[in-house]
């Protein structure tokens, strides 16, 4: 074995964002990801995009991001003969991963009570909004929903603003994290007692888990937090945690010690401030005075300054700044793969680095139904039937 | 087995909000955390909260929040005894995770290639802000600073103000589960083969893979996103996707077809806007335009209008509502448990269902060195050499 997860194979019905990152990361260690996708337009990400921009022409970003490690499978899933593969594959599969709405799987035939008689060993994993029931479990869960709704966008930005969302995707992300989180576990589980299980997962429990710290204060102290109207970056935070204006752009102050701060940048009087209340109580004051100093030079000269002291700050970068960054350079944290329409596509390297098992990109995002002839081969159809299936546009 | 990591001991010598969460996260599977810390003041999180408040007048909500289902074993790393302590718990334990600076570790005599030798089965996880070398691998490896780093911060907030972090941290939660990612991968690997392995995590590049879509975008597209300078929630996505102010407050609007948006809203002029260029280009103005309509009304009337008509809409809510939220209610996602002088500590409840093997609170964040005395006892330690460690202040 070279990967944590050869010989794991993972039928995998989701789309867009949260599921696909999920597997994903179980195909960067190896296992084989069999991606079930509609016959005709397939997987929704194929045709999300941002700044109407498609790789080489064709592909969407988001799907490429998200679609590494894997292999397509068309099906039209209503079809009788669709659900004959499905049951085959459920045979041989490890791991089952959907995220359709709650219910949607049971009506096409493919709910765990019903994969689990065909494969009990079957680990089977649902993410939704909200949870499979309860009062908004039939609400559109979109990430910017979540965000909304469990506190996040009311504790980010400024006091005197709107709340203000995360500029990505967060409950997504994190819901992905729940979904391996679950997996990986219970696989754990299954080779100590040969039981597989139902795994539930859900947007909004992610982004509250994400929150933990922050409604630990809420829920015990009963008080919310409020926003600076300054930049101070965390409701939570004194002086002089923030971005900050230079000359020349901005740089970054995390929490430090105010004295060494106070003589960095040649503002003695700041030491008056030094008591943790006073530092919380008057942080906008602080922040107004320390961004006075610290807009008199440019972001190279305070970096280089504020480092020689020991003093927590960084540059803050643009997204296109990044392949040049120094520390993505020497991680290879960026990479890329060659896609048969899309050419190279440039992409972020796998997170983790395992001593035995290191995790590899071994195939491009899938063309839509790319490998729908070789599943079929590998489970035991002929080729006239699957000519057949072709013909009548079950795969 | 009753839970998913029943039988797995983790010696935790991390520290903060990264490694502690990650650790919890297998604590609420039932692993068997050992939480190693500096005799007299412990983890830095013991003392770090936020508006001065502590859960019953000692405790933070900060290691409260990240500890429970631990044990505390407190000992002087520097001494010999505590060499030998550490040496008979490797060879009895499954994971070890750190995020001590890179080195530290192995010149304690604990790094992974002094422990493989003591249990080669042992999973050893390293976490650092930047990786183990490198021109960032001395530099503090703050969340804040690793948000500036990355780019998220130039992707959030409005265009016209400055660089903008997430109100909470976010590269210590994914940095947190790529250390979960990777242990239980290689959980599952050791089952497999009898292998051990090492495993490093870095907080710079979790949040690089955070931005995964948006760095695939811009990495092969050679262009920023431009933040907008109304609500627009994401640099690349077309109106109406924002949060919008209310007669009462304020509700998101995530993306949604315009003409449906159009009636509700009672302006059928935005029609003339629908099309996805023109939805992305003229977006500021689009916001502008439909926030003109949404202030004429309250929240609640907007919220049951638009999910009438299918819209994907939400309030906008903050963390002192979300007890009384019924979803919140629905799914027990709030929990308490109780902690010997913080009373009945508030939190949330584990994110992930199981079937088989439910995640479980058994035991409250621990006080310092609280177990250290059982702990011994375990090992084989006899009660006059844990007495006389004591008062050596070994532990």
């Amino acid at each position: 074995m070279s990967q944590a997860l050869e010989g794991i194979k993972v039928l995998d019905f989701s789309h867009l964002l949260q599921g696909p990152f999920a597997t994903q990361m179980l195909g960067d260690l190896g296992a084989d990801v069999i991606k079930v996708e509609r016959t005709g337009t397939g997987d929704g990400y194929r045709n999300w995009t941002f700044l109407n921009y498609r790789v080489g022409g064709e592909e969407t970003p988001c799907f490429l991001a998200y679609n590494r490690n894997k292999r397509s499978l068309t099906l039209n899933l209503k079809s009788p003969e669709a659900k004959e593969i499905i049951y085959r594959l459920v045979k041989e599969c490890d791991v089952v991963v959907e995220n359709f709405r709650p219910g949607v799987m049971a009506k096409l035939g493919f709910g765990y009570e019903q994969l689990k008689e065909i494969n009990p060993r079957i680990i089977y994993c649902s993410s939704t909004g909200y949870g499979q029931d309860g009062p908004y479990s039939t609400r559109p869960g979109q990430d910017l929903l979540i965000q909304s709704l469990t506190g996040l966008t009311k504790v980010t930005g400024r006091g005197d603003a709107a709340p203000t969302p995360l500029g990505t995707g967060i409950a997504d992300q994190m819901g992905a994290f729940n979904i391996v989180y679950g997996i990986l576990s219970s696989l754990y589980y299954r080779e100590k007692t040969g039981k597989g299980q139902k795994i539930e997962v859900n947007l909004f429990q992610a982004l509250l888990t994400h929150q933990l710290q922050e409604l630990v204060v809420t829920l015990n102290l009963g008080r919310n937090f409020e926003r600076p109207n300054s930049g101070i970056g965390h409701p939570g935070m004194p002086a002089p945690f923030g971005i900050y204006q230079t000359a020349d752009g901005y740089i970054c102050i995390s929490a430090n010690p105010i004295p060494v701060l106070a003589e960095v940048i040649g503002d003695q009087g700041l030491v008056e401030y030094d008591d943790p209340m006073i530092l919380f109580d008057k942080r906008d004051e602080i922040f107004y005075r320390i961004q006075a100093s610290v807009i008199k030079q440019g972001s190279a000269y305070w970096i280089e300054k504020m480092l020689e002291r020991d003093l927590w700050v960084s540059e803050v970068k643009s997204h296109i700044e990044l392949p040049e960054d120094p520390q993505v350079k020497h991680l290879n944290a960026f990479t890329s793969y060659h896609h048969p329409t899309a050419g190279e596509v440039k992409t972020v390297n796998i997170p983790v680095k395992f001593s035995e098992t290191p995790g590899r990109i071994d195939k491009p995002a899938p063309l839509l139904g790319e490998h729908s002839e070789e599943i079929l081969l590998e489970l035991g159809y002929d080729q006239e039937t699957i000519e057949k299936m072709k013909e009548n546009k079950i795969i």
